[in-house]
């Protein structure tokens, strides 16, 4: 038997008895040993996600050792240590053809629309199981996926040395996209703009050249005395009076990523946008980028320590979604640990 | 002397005789012959242009032969059969750094901030007068330009041959694009709307595959029955409603470009973006594409006459200008035809 932790319907979180599953054909069994909180894991919780079936065991974010597996897998396999990328897709639609099974006609997203690993074992496709290399110690594995999503946004905002950005919101989603636009992608000068004072002091540690507390300042005065106007924009705090702001100040010719999920009515105007020739572009998931992730994490291009705040036994979980609601000031990445 | 067309101040149209200008160093003087009606001369006209000063000589879209030379200029280019493309950019801003000078920060735009082709004579930068091979005839030349805006627009949204688009608008420009997605790029599908019968007949012509009349059905019946959903879209109609349908009709990983410059409050989804990762393209003038139109046309990849509804002389100006605003079934695009 094992430990799962499961949302048997909004609101409701158990941690139940469950039978160890067997991998099924092309699939492999993980054993668990870290798992990353993140909000959409709050939001099924909370019935806020329209995808998310009942009961589902959630978690998307996660690393362990392939300890069995299914038909057609190499045994050879078993022992590796992997993270998991969550996206599942039919491989033959429309945007499968054309390198984006993140929203695939089909999709299915691993602790979404099936299982995930918040559990001490999960079974997933061979595949969307990913090695990662001895010399990447497991808690920074577990952040591979969070750090897909700035790969996957960055990847379509194609971020030079030139360009002036601006990330809006320093919470996890925020930190991973400042340090892939510094580190990997070395832009010139950037500027994170959040409402709380501690998150933009993680900001900082992960490359912003300078911090603009939006609740003390404006940002838009920051660029004024800057003399430039930001080429690149980052909405990751994701509130629907962002994006209006952020075609206000972006330079002519400049791209905007978005990432949020409002359903919140958002108003804009046609002629701010194509006055500048603004491109928007928006982010899902991610589209196969974990071998890149890992292979920057290798480098040593990204510091996930920078986001990880807490480490918990994975049976404190109500205390990890408590926290990661309602404690931003003192909590970022929450690793929920699975035991030996 | 020659005659001049200038609109003195919103409302106010005059044909003025004007000194014949000379050339300024680096300038080129150019003997129109043809020039064509465009909505920007209209909204000019009407004082609904926020960057036209007046007086202004209006007309952004013209063909003629350079007569005269300034100084740093060849005198072997006297002679030469030209087209004008009107953005003059600064050249060393951010957007001119990255190959966008249609959003320079110092933008002059010829027939908007500075004076344009409706006029017997007209000096423009050497540099913007590009040389037109004898095979391409005068009137298809002057259309060089509007081509040129359905050139800048396609080439963000990179279309493809498995492109199902759908073009809102079968005026000037969305035939413009209809032609350049057809014709040059061969996307497998496209489907045009307009509320207007006449001027679906004229997609027709362009290489519409289906044409929806929006006044009498719903353009979303039509994808629900074709099977498969728009993965591109192109507003060349530029209604604030436009770009919310284009949102909720648009495929997973579906390219939307919007060429509007309405002022009008817009109002969006942002979940309906980031839930399908769409992708926002917005379109001004042009960056630099008029050798890309030229080839097209002489490589009779593109159908000028298809576009052309009336060929007027210049001194009928507020008769093409009438035409143009309130006729939308009869008129497409009007040319002015200057003395010889």
């Amino acid at each position: 038997m094992m430990k799962s932790i499961v949302i048997t319907q909004p609101g409701v979180l158990e941690i139940q008895q469950r039978e160890i599953p067997l991998p099924a054909a092309d699939e492999v069994r993980v054993k668990t040993i870290y798992a990353g909180v993140c909000g959409s894991d709050v939001h099924i919780y909370h019935g806020h996600n329209p995808f998310a079936r009942y009961p589902r065991v959630i978690g998307h974010e996660f690393f362990g050792v392939i300890d069995q597996v299914g038909r057609n897998v190499m045994p050879s396999r078993i022992g590796q240590r992997v993270v998991i990328d969550p996206v599942v897709s039919c491989g033959h639609c429309y945007p499968c053809s054309i390198g984006r099974p993140n929203v695939c006609l089909n999709l299915q997203v691993i602790g979404v629309h099936r299982d995930g690993g918040f559990s001490e074992f999960a079974c997933v496709p061979a595949s969307n199981a990913y090695v990662v290399a001895d010399a990447i110690p497991a808690h920074h594995a577990a952040l591979v996926e969070p750090f897909s999503i700035a790969a996957n946004i960055t990847a379509q905002l194609r971020p030079t040395t030139d360009d002036v950005a601006l990330v809006y919101g320093a919470g996890p989603m925020g930190l991973a996209v400042i340090q892939v636009l510094k580190t990997v992608f070395g832009v010139a000068h950037l500027v994170a703009t959040d409402r709380v004072a501690a998150r933009l002091q993680r900001a900082t540690e992960c490359g912003a050249d300078r911090c603009v507390n939006n609740q003390a300042a404006n940002v838009s005065d920051y660029f004024d005395e800057y003399g430039r106007a930001p080429t690149l924009i980052v909405d990751a705090a994701c509130h629907p009076a962002i994006l209006p702001q952020a075609i206000e100040l972006a330079s002519p010719a400049g791209r905007i990523g978005i990432m949020g999920f409002s359903d919140a009515a958002c108003t804009i105007s046609q002629q701010a946008i194509t006055s500048k020739e603004l491109s928007i572009f928006s982010s899902r998931l991610n589209s196969a980028r974990f071998p890149q992730v890992i292979n920057w994490m290798g480098a040593g291009k990204l510091n996930p320590d920078a986001l990880i705040t807490h480490q918990l036994d994975f049976d404190q979980v109500d205390v990890a979604l408590h926290l990661f609601e309602n404690e931003p000031a003192a909590c970022c990445k929450i690793l929920l640990e699975f035991p030996a």
